[in-house]
């Protein structure tokens, strides 16, 4: 293989959007301008699909100006596509590659996104046709292997944690029972960063359920009580993958909906809220029971960005450019974390079976013993990422002396 | 009456928070500091709850840093109260506040907080007793009379706004039918704010909602449809207080819990989106449908504040003590709009009868004559109250010419 290939250049974006994967797009894009090998810059409209029906538009075009607009604006810019590509429609993906001259072929997503680029890769070598095949890395739900956490997080992590930090007042002004369901079907990375949200003592989340560990109607039911008991009103942060214990989620006994994964479809629904609730309802003496699912504004909200998160997505779009042009062939930009005191990370190429398919859940050392609720340690990792929240205090509640 | 009363000072907010009634409440209890008129500064927990109690902290021994602080935290620092008091309640806050001295009360919340104002003020007067009663406006539903608008409300339309400016890019990245209800059970005003999300000129939402006139669910499908069918995608904001043509609100018919005004609890749960999802997915082939309830986030959701609002809302909570310091014995503050192109407001005392009880809705030209949008007049009248939105772009989508 030549160090350095002349062509075209083809990127896209997969999955669900993030308030940061645009970043990723202008840093590709902005990186491979620079580039005399890199000719025309083709951006593949809605992921694969675009790629198949040839919908392609012409990103080199676009002026500096605006692709850094676009990277401060949420959501996927090119249009995204939650489509699973078969190998009949890798072969013809590949196909469309090469008819328009692709050497460069950057594809922005999670687990899946990697699996597809993977595939492509692999037709490629078999066809012995040069193209450097990268993945960039993109999920909110912060589960990809290799990384030490991924663009998207960070920003959707700002969100639940401020809504979290807001619910908590609001509940602690108007007591009583509060469930607030977040995004997360396997890992509860991001309803963990609720508890981000917490300033004093006694602030909620109260209650964390997280998919990793086994959730019990019962148990939930109880641990609300004691909490009720102690605080007169309680918040909890419920990930809607919560799942009994033996790994049936507990939203898919009351959705229907699958996706083209064959998952039932968690979001875009209250089914899980509204259950929770009428469970406390039904089982407590508690007359103030409210639940809030965050839906698909969690990952769209614009002006709530984590600036880290920002210029990270910048970063390993840029990083997938460099790394192409440097001679490797494929793989994907993972961010991995300096070890010491300040916060720092790096970004490698690492290999693209090593982070598609599988996704990866949250570390034992960041769930406590108890199950229902994070530790110090993910506390640590998670705040460098979602960056200062806003701050908010209390009165000091100085007492009036009752009078006769 | 004398001009000047000595005495002690009460104050306490009441109803839904909203992200600025902090702002008021540290407006009048750092105004009252200033007047040697004023001695005790209380503030009682929960509002008149806390009253009835006795309840009560001392405010006027709050920092003026921490005061500060407070006005920027979302949420009612004192605790809210959704009680509406009986007469006998009435009877009972007078005689505490006489036992304590309080020559000054100031109430914060929305039309019923006013009637309890207007109701605590007659009795003050039947027994001769000089109380200088004032309520101080709250509501983010922006439907309190003689108000051209609301403290609070500028700061959830700037939640709702941004939340819609998101979820248009999310649903035009991955496109299908998306319904967001949004708070107001008599008023439109905050689901109207839906529209300032608005950019470019097929951005949703692209049907809007209101209490104001009749829901049809016949209509709505069918308005889907043509949406749909024009952009390929849909984006509605609906009000959780839509009604049939009967006045009977469609939650209703699925939400059984009713609050202590007799009213069936609408937010907190799921079910109205659920529902017009279900609705849509049965009457059509669109296959993409999801429906997101906003919640209590929006009203209470750190970071996302109109500066406009924030000091309006302060602005109020200092007007209040000195109209009470000025010689008037009693009224609510209301905020007027200056005529003119830039954006200018004052501040006017009017009677508590005149805010009391029943509330105001969305005239009729904010509301689009087809009645599932707003107006341009909506638009103007509340851009300014909810202040500059992030900036968002588009890709240009130049062309690639398609190969053989």
């Amino acid at each position: 293989m030549e160090k350095k290939v002349s062509g075209n250049m083809l990127i896209a974006q997969s999955g669900g959007p993030s308030m940061v994967i645009n970043q990723s797009l202008a840093g590709a894009v902005l990186e491979a301008k620079k580039h005399k090998e890199i000719k025309t810059i083709i951006g593949a409209v809605h992921g694969i699909k675009g790629i198949l029906a040839e919908d392609l538009v012409n990103m080199g075009k676009e002026t500096k100006e605006n692709l850094l607009k676009i990277a401060a604006t949420p959501s996927s810019a090119l249009g995204t596509v939650r489509k699973k590509p078969t190998a009949d429609d890798c072969k013809k993906i590949f196909g469309v590659l090469h008819k328009y001259g692709v050497r460069y072929f950057f594809y922005i997503g999670g687990n899946d996104s990697a699996e597809t680029v993977h595939i492509i890769n692999s037709e490629a070598r078999k066809k012995n046709y040069e193209l450097r095949c990268f993945h960039i890395p993109k999920t909110i739900d912060n589960d990809l292997r290799e990384n030490d956490h991924t663009p998207g997080f960070g920003s959707a992590a700002r969100f639940v944690a401020c809504a979290l930090m807001g619910d908590n007042l609001d509940n602690r002004a108007l007591p009583g029972v509060k469930i607030d369901i977040i995004m997360g079907r396997h890992a509860g990375f991001l309803t963990a960063a609720s508890a981000l949200g917490r300033v004093y003592k006694d602030d909620g989340p109260h209650l964390i359920y997280l998919p990793e560990r086994p959730f019990s109607l019962k148990k939930f039911v109880d641990d609300v009580k004691k909490v009720y008991k102690k605080f007169g009103r309680c918040v909890v942060a419920v990930s809607e993958g919560i799942s009994d214990s033996k790994g049936a989620p507990i939203a898919s006994k009351f959705i229907k909906e699958v996706d083209a994964h064959g998952n039932a479809q968690l979001s875009g629904s209250g089914a899980l809220g509204d259950l929770l609730a009428a469970e406390i309802k039904a089982k407590t003496s508690i007359s103030r029971v409210r639940a809030d699912t965050f839906g698909y504004i969690q990952r769209s909200f614009p002006g709530v960005v984590s600036d880290v998160d920002a210029s990270e997505a910048r970063a390993v779009g840029i990083a997938a450019v460099k790394t192409a042009l440097s001679g490797d062939i494929d793989g994907s930009i993972a961010i991995r974390r300096r070890k010491g005191k300040k916060y720092s990370v790096y970004y490698e190429r690492v290999p693209l079976k090593n982070v598609a398919k599988e996704t990866k859940e949250m570390p034992s050392n960041f769930i406590s013993r108890s199950g229902n609720d994070v530790t110090r340690a993910f506390i640590e990792y998670a705040a460098p990422i979602v960056g200062k929240l806003p701050e908010i205090s209390r009165i000091r509640a100085y007492p009036v002396a009752k009078r006769k």
